[in-house]
């Protein structure tokens, strides 16, 4: 089969031809149509993130595609189903974490002694087939299309958690801090259940877009947030966390902060004279907080109410894609086809 | 391999020697060692519940054993682990249930279009050997006798799932309506927790045992307990529903009322008199609620801090254990050896 | 000044020349405009609740006017200002219920020892003057008018408190049983703050209203709200709790139903094949549940994303309101002016 | 009457004859028997906080004592009635925050447009007597010294607040950060509610002491918690920001880290390397959250279950008194008798 694959760190990908993979009693064989490419796998290819820990080193944790086969022991899939993984789609079963029975959510990657992370620690989805098993894979909506599911599997799956981590009420207004991959399915699935949404961004070209994805206001910063009325719900989806603590400065009494990813420049840092605990503020850590948050988000997106804007790449341009990526020039989301 | 055997609705349970089961590419088998006899095995048995669907019809839904082997594509268990499964052990996987995403639980037993139910819908745990998926067994705690976590495997799961699905808050007084298979792990529970614990039950020759599993009061009914100050959550153990919305009588302001069970003579009526809606007072139903509860509910146990109260039996007198736990005279967990 | 006076038990209200009150120190003096009649007068005019402790008779509790004098020990409200006050504006603060230290809501009416009960222990709102402690008082927002205040204060504040205490998730299905005085703002609140909101009424008639106010979609019962995808959140606002029984046919997975007033026919019955408990469904009871929420009822309303419907009458017609009120016969709430 | 008055910023506390305050028709008026001396009235005295809006400057926000005289207007309290009041007691009724609606709590110190503080806006209670709106007092358990009930007025409430906002779930384990005068009654408050409660001190000469508090374990340093199995909620009652951020290191996976007080030196800081987000960790801003919260944090010191340390000056001793707790020598909260 073709396959992305990452030569070594800071090297191009690669599209080769690598042997397909076969799957086990309890797996499914998919054959890719579509597949993401996300700012961390260039973070991996730039050493910033651990290298795939297999050879060829097939990136890629956001593909969807139909089941071709299916191991003996499979019940729950069948030749034909479209489905799709994500980045961690599995533990080790047995380490101190999975003793504990939470359900499956992101949170193993940082907790479970060997965590199952797609293109991580097995072959990823930047390719024409991949084996998975069949626990392990998620339906896709009917009529979804696949290259509209794919960004849901990593960047609406995090948006939507971070959302719902913040367990919104009816009434309240959510402000979404950056406009990009995360952040522009953030203002929408905000919008789409019916909040007040309000878009932060220090970039000016994007306040129109902004404000067609749904956002009602659209503010430069923390100071304009408190202005217009302020936030009880702020969705920080950028990887910066001094404009995360800028933000703050526009939270309501009662009001919560989501970190839904890290700055790998800098820690978070408290504005100092911010009341914080008098405030009765929250900081909540966020990530892919579970499958039902998962099938939330694909529902939302396959009912037409939050659209990913994506930018299609055939599978011979994943270089050129992983460049665009690489220097944010993809509105919003990339998806290789195979 | 030995296996407990229901011939038919209304006959006698039988030891009989049946083929071992092998275990698949995704199994564990398992060297039972202890196995329950829960009182909704003896409904089976008179045909009030449905009858297991295989032949032959080998019950059991509380087995504890070690793994002796296990199938090719196991990662997550080994031979030698000391583990156990549930009622609800798995779901199909692909019906509208299933594609919520929920966490593993027994609301799968009523809403799953194919759940795999452990003594039901697959070979019980009243056997010498059973085979299980990997995936849907739970580890048993180190230095836990068989004999200890058995009972835990479902009426504890169910107890300890009622008091948090009650989100009982720090200093609240939590009463237990029924002391019996049940309610002796309930009370225990909620007093191992810190709370204040009530229990009621209309059984005099009861109090005293109730005071020593940690009841701090022991009252007949909800009368006595609005007059012993009442309760802010009142987990209902026993199977009279007539006997919960007596109990509601003590209800406090904002108090919540945990069903965990059915009652198969009569529907739940709520006291005519009772301003239910304006005490701003809940109704919660409980079930095996997720994995996690029931990792909760044996780590309490192998602390030491809750203890099952078993009558145990040999496997050639499961006949006898069933027809006594059929009367009630069970105190209050009966516990099959093989 | 003038005033609508209850002659006594099943008698006609009478328009009458009665003293105007004084303020003391900490109250004010409101010239009402506007004046809710709320079935509940209409049961206590029939007996069937307690007759206003007072004389004259004066019944009401959803004043709304302008302060038009402070007493010396006010700070928080001055003239001009124009507030309104609730059926359950205050509390003894020294009986047990009071000692709980919890805020001010309608449970006091069923748990304090003296609860200040507006048209109930003290004069009501059908007049042109009322005193009230001016804490006791809420802040109508600025270009709200009166009119469409009125009915927040009991019927929008119940709603609303409904869909509140049911914890609505973002994306879930919120049902309406009963489209009348609180049914027809519960569909325009749930629609309002972005849930896919659902009307459940036996009146074909109503099928084309419940739309235009919000509902995407209208049945009949529970079988077909079953059949319509059913419900995470069902409000039961009308007075059948029979209809509210059957619509739990049509409740989820985790769904709530939310009691928010009573029945006085019969009780409220638990469907008898329903697993309740498996399902881990719940039921909540709920009523004015606190002044943040009257708060934001009145918001949603201010901000023209909710329409009270009101039939208004002049001071000298409200024997007729309350006639019309009695048959069901207003659409869906009188409102009379001073 | 004799009272403490601060002459001027950095000046010594002086005990002086001053005039009695006279109640107005909503207020009570108390005789003082015991008041509390907190470390916010050192950094008042050192000019580090807001100096007392009045003169004479009379301090203190945790004074107990009986009802001698009641206005004319009030109906809740009677003459001989033991009160007790808070630092935040009342709030302006009609700014932008208090149109919220939302409960008392001390959010209002730094939300509301003119919050009653006492000892800060109003007279405080470092005095034979102080006049307080009835309403803002609250009623001391029956059989409560007055000497107890006074650290409860603050640092209890605190204390109890911090926990109460981490929402703590039954059997979860508990560490509390920093063993003083918030500190040794956090211990105490957990270990009372069952929790498995950890000290977090870098002082040893206080090991034991945690022990005796309730302690089951103590450890020095987020390191030391780690090892120690972690904890799920951390509550931090020191002033130290640093302490805090280290303490997250043993922070459980989804554990919930409080911060109930503000470090004048510094800003609080993630760790840097710390996977906050993706552990599904939280941090919490508390305060006097609610007056539910100091009933329920004074009902259990009444109960017997916690037990205020205490270091008790006569009035003439108040300056030396203050001394000691700027020193850090009172073990572990000072009162003053009057």
């Amino acid at each position: 089969m073709k396959a992305a694959v990452i030569p070594g760190v800071n090297e191009e990908w690669e599209l080769r031809e690598v042997p397909t993979p076969e799957p086990g009693p309890a797996d499914v064989l998919i054959r890719v149509r579509a597949s993401g490419i996300c700012s961390n796998d260039v973070l991996v290819t730039k050493g910033m993130l651990p290298f795939p820990a297999f050879d060829p080193a097939i990136p890629g944790h956001e593909p969807v595609g139909e089941v071709v086969a299916v191991g003996d022991a499979v019940t729950s899939r069948q030749v034909g189903d479209v489905v799709g993984t994500t980045w961690i789609r599995g533990t080790c079963g047995s380490c101190d974490y999975c003793r504990l029975g939470l359900p499956l959510s992101a949170r193993a990657a940082f907790a479970c002694a060997a965590p199952v992370s797609t293109g991580f620690t097995v072959q990823g989805g930047q390719a024409e087939y991949i084996v998975v098993a069949a626990d392990q894979t998620v339906l896709i909506p009917d009529h979804l299309a696949p290259e509209l599911a794919v960004p849901v599997l990593c960047a609406g799956y995090t948006s939507w958690s971070a959302l719902r981590s913040a367990d919104p009420k009816p009434g309240e207004r959510v402000a979404v801090v950056g406009i990009g991959g995360l952040g522009h399915l953030a203002v929408q699935y905000a919008r789409a259940c019916g909040f007040d949404t309000i878009a932060v961004t220090s970039s000016p070209e994007k306040h129109d877009l902004a404000r067609e994805l749904g956002a009602g206001t659209v503010v430069s910063n923390g100071e304009e947030l408190r202005a217009a009325g302020g936030a009880d719900v702020v969705l920080v989806t950028g990887t910066s966390y001094r404009a995360a603590a800028d933000a703050m400065t526009g939270l309501n009494v009662n009001g919560r902060l989501v970190l839904a990813g890290i700055d790998v420049t800098e820690p978070f840092t408290l504005p100092p004279m911010l009341p914080f605990f008098g405030l009765g503020q929250r900081i909540i850590g966020a990530t892919h907080n579970g499958t039902e948050y998962l099938r939330e988000a694909l529902d939302l997106v396959a009912a037409g109410k939050v659209k990913p804007l994506v930018e299609t790449f055939a599978a011979e341009d994943v270089a050129e894609a992983v460049r665009k990526v690489g220097k944010g020039e993809v509105r919003f989301r990339a998806v290789v086809t195979y």
